[in-house]
């Protein structure tokens, strides 16, 4: 039960580098993805309309894939054009095609209605590729529903008690609300602390004074985008009033793919606009917010083994849920809407 | 589907020591233990009342715990006290509470109604901790349902088909029926073997003749506590009478707790009265204890992988399931009366 | 959901040897085989009446089997003739026995009702032990249902792109079609190709030159048995017409036996007639066969998880599956019969 009519993060432009293969199941789909030999995405369904074996056991013959249990042949358009010693192919012999599109090193899958994709709906995440700004492609894999990731993307108050040593830092963070704006598609978070401890992953990657103002501003919206404009500036010169100078700024981009209803794929990259020709800042950074993101992933799996064990318990929602909540029920409403609509 | 209000082993002593947060699922519920700064045993909820994060992976903060996904902190009570960024606690925010007591060695936990908590009727387990006798704590998980181990210590018959070389010995052991006595929460089992090969466990760990007076007596009561007495004296001077002057005396104290429906914690330590100061003896008998008890594990998973194979299967009763046959029967009526209760 | 009034292969003699009591779940029921004293194979149900333990973690007692749970004897018919401590043993206190069949090497097991199990009825595999023949024992465990591997075995349309470099080879095999013949128990399969390169695995083992006349013929019949006669002769000397000089010959004897609904096993050995005083072809033989073998598990098991995604997805039928089709419909059809008959 997953929204369809979405532009999703499917994976990371080099995942196709090569004339790969890469095999991923999306929203519950098997899904075979390369690059043809123009150099654009191709996205078929990874199973043979055949018997149902995976195409991305298969083998590439220029822009087709043959289907390495019985031989069938399809095109970049998912059309069978070829089944051995059967001269003529049924009007079934087709595989799904996906819409794709590659923007800023991610590529963007439509799994829903192809006469609905509007390219132009891809959000903004030009950041990952602009040369203002440097970051690597992460990746990982998570063995919960997308849903409960989402809540922690949406609600910034576990950053102390979560990432103390990483993300986090002083617990005052957490005592100040956040503004939180509803959007039609998700929510948009804004919170400015003025005079805290500067956060612990900053002080390693750039010089700083132990006290900051700090900001984080993002939207999280459908089906799982998370875009963040964030740092830290010396304390009182006016960050928020846009003076950034001496400023260390992130941008932070990170698309939540669901792959079955218990699991989920997470690509992100943390950009960063200093340091540009230190490429060690960058993967000090990175690697950061990969230790940082494995926190989560404990307290999420954690969270996952108390819940399985008593699927009655009821939530307790508290001031702090306010961004999460509402994002729950933007999905809700999305998905009751789409399947409404057949 | 567990009885609730009993007092269940939770743990030893030694599990709580070096302010350890001691996170243990039982009878389906997760559980967090750990010993407040004053020394007493302190049982909550392993679950925080917000989004259900197990506060085992938050910290103690004093005799309070302070969950580390999004700050709530609890205190002894279970009452939340402090939620970051909210003055105000809603009255619905905190987690239960279970009675629990500290008694030689072994940390009793009352699953049930608060209310009907009587520290009065937990069972006498005095010999772990009494100077007149010797044990090592010791601790198994298995991977099946409580009344599968249960059936097996009701029925010492096994004793020398699955322990041959350990707890067993000759097969005359089998062929004696014993005092079977229905207790209303349980039963009591009385063997007494005259002239008998001497078991092999016993010879490994004293002098002793090949043949012996031999006696196994023990209760085993809801929710799953095993006490036995038993020895091995010199033939025919009346051990029987009370006369065990040259015997091995043994106590054993061993408790079944359900961890879920599928697995149970196995709490256990074989006492003896001999060797007093020879710790060498001590594990030695605790090493062959746990020996034979995955000898027993090895059975028991074995019938357990063909029970699932069908589950119309219908067990044969014959004369040497009294006791298991009485058991199986008190702890269905005693769910069912406790559910009907509600 | 299988058929039971068939012989299966349960085995290989050589399993039985040195006194072995070989535990195996045949369509889904747990059975002990071993060799009496006499030589002969014993098949029991391998769960004790008593309390379901397995009897194969029991001992040998002569041609009788004690379960070493409760110490209950059974002699070779099933028959309980000992319970420890109680004279009397209860008519209802027995295990299954099972028809069992010794046969050129396979163990031949009757799953159904015991007075339908007709030995004449036995398959012919005499290959497995003629002198005339060489061949190793093969087995492999599947983690898929049987007819996910039987569509393999009728469909031999498969070779050149699963078996590239060891049964394969050209894909001119793909496109010629073979002669099916619908059997009231299966199918027979014929392949003739006239001058086709000649396969991987013959060129490895046996000189010949690099185009041949090459055959598979074979039969696949219920409940899961494929036996071939395969080869390659030079080019155009009447192979078909019965002219064999200088052919290098195969038989392939093989069986399904399902273990679950999604387990099989799979008993193989591929003889040859040539090179019969030389081991080290004979091993070469096998070792392609298991390599090829491996290649059809990686296949069949990225169709089973690429299956488990959709079970809504409609297979397309096309004109190389009348084989499978067949037998698929010749197994339904069977089993809907035995049921309805009770």
């Amino acid at each position: 039960m997953f929204l369809k009519n979405q532009w999703y993060v499917a994976g990371w432009s080099h995942e196709l580098d090569d004339q790969r293969m890469l095999a991923r199941t999306l929203v519950g789909e098997p899904v075979l993805i390369f690059r043809s030999e123009a150099g654009s995405p191709v996205a078929l369904q990874d199973r043979c309309c055949h018997r149902g074996a995976p195409l991305s056991l298969g083998r590439r013959e220029g822009d087709c894939v043959r289907c390495l249990y019985h031989g069938l042949r399809f095109d970049a358009q998912g059309r069978c054009v070829e089944i051995p010693g059967q001269p003529v192919v049924p009007p079934k012999a087709f595989v799904r095609a996906f819409p794709v599109v590659e923007r800023a090193r991610w590529i963007w899958i439509w799994m829903g209605d192809a006469a609905r994709a509007d390219p132009d709906s891809i959000p903004d995440t030009h950041w990952l590729d602009d040369p203002a700004w440097r970051g690597l492609p992460g990746y990982m894999h998570y063995d919960v529903d997308h849903l409960s990731i989402a809540d922690n993307l949406c609600d910034f108050n576990h950053l102390p008690y979560v990432h103390p040593t990483t993300l986090g830092g002083s617990e005052q963070y957490a005592q100040e609300r956040p503004l939180v704006e509803r959007l039609a598609d998700g929510v948009r978070v804004t919170r400015w602390l003025s005079d805290i401890e500067t956060p612990p992953f900053v002080r390693k990657v750039v010089s700083m004074p132990p006290r900051v103002d700090r900001w984080n501003i993002y939207s999280f919206t459908l089906p799982g985008l998370f875009v963040m404009d964030s740092g830290s500036a010396p304390v009182g010169q006016g960050a928020r009033a846009g003076n950034r100078a001496g400023a260390a700024c992130f941008r932070s981009c990170q698309a939540l793919t669901p792959e079955t209803a218990t699991s989920t794929h997470y690509f992100f990259s943390q950009l960063h606009d200093f340091a540009l020709d230190q490429p060690e800042v960058t993967r000090a950074i990175h690697s950061i917010i990969e230790q940082a993101f494995k926190e989560d992933e404990r307290m999420i799996g954690g969270q996952q083994r108390t819940l399985a064990l008593d699927p009655s318990f009821e939530m307790l929602p508290l001031a702090m849920d306010a961004a999460l909540s509402h994002y729950r029920r933007v999905y809700a409403e999305s998905l009751a809407a789409e399947q409404a609509a057949g």
